[in-house]
C-alpha cells in the first residue's frame, strides 16, 4: 500500500473521483490536506474521526479496497485537475459542490472560453427543437454551448453548434467513454472532435437516474447564463435553471405559445424570475456583452499531431467502417495495439466506432 | 346667448366634449370654474387671457359659434358625468388627461365594476383570438373585461366575455352612436344589450387615426391590469400597455413562440417590463385577488320597463329585420316618433339596425 504515498496529485484526484460519488464531502477535504495525504489517512481509517464526513469515509474505504491499486492504471482519457490551466474557473461558484476534477474527451481548452448553457425538454417540439438549433448557431460564434447530451433541446443545441463550426461541450451522467444515449453516438464523437465530452464520473460509469441531477450543476455553473428553450412543467430543465439562478447566473426562457405542454415550465419560469429571450440577442443583454469578442477557432487537432501506432492506425482508417482486425492488418500492428490506439482516436475525434465497426472521422 | 347661464352642468358638460376635441385643457379649465361659468368665459373671450390654455380657446371658440345653442339638444344617448356614481373612478388616475365626461350606450352602472383590459393585434392569429375569448371567457367571471371593439384580440375579448354571459365595454374612438368597423355593428350590439360602449367622443363623431391613439389612454385606465395577448412589434397596443404601466396598472403579456410575427411585441413586453400570463389567473394574482368577488348579473333591462313609444315601437319589432315605415305602421305612430324611439331602444340594446332594417335584440 505504499503505492499511494508515489501517487502524483493528478492520480490520486482521479482515484478519489473513482472512490467518492459525487455528491460527497470529497471535494472540501482534498482541498483541506491534498488528494495524496486524504488517500493515506482514508487507507490508515483516520477519517473515521471526522464525524463531518459521515458515513462518507466508510464507503470510500470499502471502495478503495476493491481497487489492485499496485495494477490500477490512471484511464485513458484526460482528466482535468481545478489547478490545470483549462480548468472551467466558474465551477468554483458550487463551493463545496464542485466536481473533483472532470474527465475530458476532446479539446480540454474549450473548457476555459466563455460558454452558455441550453436545456430543455427532452420531448422537445419542432418549435423548440428550431429554436435551440438557431440560438445556438448564432451564440456558438462567441461562446461555447454547454448541454446535456440528451434527446431534444440538448441535441438540438449542440447541433446548432456544430452546424455553426462553434465548439460545443456535452457534460455527461456517465463515463465520457459511453455513448448515452446510444443513438447520439455518433453526434457526441462530432461534439468530442471539436469541443469536449466531460463527466465527473469516471470512464465506464453507468449512467444512472440520480446522476443526471447531480450533474446538471456542472451544466448550469458552466454557462454565464442558462438558457431554457422548452421545459413541461415538471422538466429537470427547470431544476437546472433554478440551480443556475442560485448560483448567480442569468436564467432566460423561451417563451412559447399558452396551451403547449412543452411551453408549460418556459412560460412559468418567465413568470416566475426568468428573463424573456426572444433571440440570441437577449442572451448575450443578460449577460452584459452585446458585442461579444468572436471565438477562437475550434481547437485545430489535426493528425499530422498523431504519432506512432495512433498515426498508423489513423491512416489505416477510412470513411468506411471496418473490423479491428482488418485495421490491425493494414497498420500492421497487433490487436491490442490497435485497440488500444482506435481508443485513443476514439477520445480525441479521430475515429468513430458503430457496431464494433470503425472509421475515420474529421475533426 | 343667455342660454349659456341657463345650462345644467351636465348640458354644457355635454357641450364641451363637443367644443374641445382631447387632448385638452378643457378638463383642468371645467375642475377649476364648472363648465357652466367655463362656458361664459369663452363666449366673452376672457380664455384668450391664459396663456397656459395656448390656442385651445380659439378653436373651442370657433365651433361653439357655429352651433345654434338655442336649438342645441343633449344627443338622446346617456352622458356621464366625473360627479355621477357610476363614473369609472380609475379615471382620475388620468389626471389632466381625465375624459370631460363619456357617452354611454348601455349600461352605464357596469363602468363602477371591476374591470380588467385585454387589447392586442387587429391582424390576431388563430392562436391569439383563443386565447384572448378564453381568457376574457374566465376573467368575466369577477370583471368587466374593457377592450376597443376592434378586429382581432379586441372582439375576441368581448366575444368571450358575451360568451360567459359577463358585462364587457368598448371604448370606441367615434361616436357611440357609429358601429366601427361596420362589420362589427351586431357585436357591438350585443355588448350595449349587456354591459355598455363608451366615448369621450360626442354622438356623431367619426373615427380617425388620433382618435385611436387618444382614446387607448382610457383603455388603459379603466381596467386594474392590461393584458396584452399578442402584438407585432409595432402595435398599438404596446402603447396602452405602456399608457397601462405608467399610470400604476399591472401589464401582462400572452407568451407566444419566437419567430410569430403577432407574438413580437408581446414576448418583448416580457422581455422589457410586462408580466408573463400563462392563465386568466396570473391575471388575478397580478392585481392581488386570487378570489375575486363575482360580479353581479349583468343589468337586468328587460323591456318592462320600457315605456310609451319605445314600448310601442318594441312590440312592433320581431327578430325579422323591417324598414322603419313598416314598424311605424305597426306601432301606429307617427316616423318622427319611430324614428326616435329606434334610435333609444338601439341605444339600450333592445333593437338593431341592418342595411336601414330593424330587428329586436334580446339584451
Amino acid at each position: 500500500m505504499d503505492r499511494v504515498k508515489n501517487l502524483s496529485p493528478r492520480t490520486a484526484t482521479a482515484l478519489w473521483s473513482v472512490l467518492a460519488e459525487p455528491p460527497s464531502p470529497a471535494p472540501t477535504l482534498i482541498d483541506a490536506v491534498g488528494p495524496v495525504d486524504a488517500l493515506e489517512m482514508l487507507r490508515a481509517g483516520e477519517l473515521a474521526h471526522y464525524p463531518e464526513l459521515g458515513k462518507h469515509p466508510a464507503r470510500w474505504l470499502e471502495r478503495l479496497r476493491a481497487i489492485d491499486l499496485e495494477g490500477w492504471e490512471m484511464p485513458g482519457e484526460d482528466f482535468l485537475l481545478p489547478t490545470d490551466p483549462h480548468w472551467p474557473a466558474q465551477l468554483s461558484d458550487l463551493g463545496v459542490d464542485r466536481p473533483i476534477g472532470l474527465w475530458v474527451r476532446g479539446a480540454a481548452e474549450v473548457l476555459s472560453w466563455p460558454a452558455l448553457t441550453i436545456v430543455g425538454a427532452r420531448a422537445a417540439t419542432d418549435y423548440g427543437t428550431r429554436v435551440a438549433h438557431s440560438f445556438a448557431g448564432e451564440l456558438a460564434a462567441s461562446h461555447v454551448i454547454v448541454s446535456g447530451g440528451a434527446f431534444g433541446i440538448d441535441v438540438a443545441a449542440h447541433e446548432g453548434a456544430l452546424g455553426a463550426h462553434g465548439a460545443t461541450v456535452a457534460v455527461m451522467a456517465c463515463g465520457v467513454d459511453r455513448a448515452y444515449p446510444a443513438r447520439h453516438a455518433e453526434i457526441l464523437d462530432r461534439i468530442a472532435a471539436s469541443g469536449a465530452i466531460i463527466s465527473e464520473y469516471p470512464p465506464g460509469t453507468a449512467p444512472a437516474r440520480d446522476r443526471f441531477l447531480v450533474r446538471n450543476r456542472i451544466i448550469a455553473a458552466l454557462g454565464a447564463a442558462c438558457l431554457v428553450v422548452e421545459a413541461g412543467m415538471r422538466s429537470g430543465a427547470l431544476a437546472t435553471a433554478r440551480r443556475a439562478a442560485e448560483i448567480g447566473r442569468e436564467v432566460l426562457a423561451v417563451p412559447g405559445p399558452v396551451g403547449s405542454r412543452m411551453s408549460g415550465g418556459t412560460n412559468q419560469l418567465l413568470r416566475d424570475y426568468g428573463i424573456c429571450a426572444t433571440g440570441p440577442g437577449d442572451v448575450l443583454e443578460a449577460i452584459g456583452t452585446l458585442r461579444p469578442d468572436p471565438l477562437p477557432a475550434t481547437p485545430a487537432r489535426k493528425h499530422d499531431c498523431l504519432k506512432g501506432p495512433s498515426r498508423q492506425v489513423h491512416d489505416a482508417l477510412s470513411r468506411t467502417p471496418a473490423p479491428a482486425c482488418h485495421i490491425a492488418r493494414l497498420a500492421g500492428l497487433s490487436m491490442a495495439e490497435t485497440r488500444r490506439a482506435l481508443e485513443r482516436l476514439k477520445a480525441l475525434g479521430f475515429a468513430a466506432e458503430v457496431s464494433q465497426r470503425w472509421h475515420r472521422l474529421e475533426p
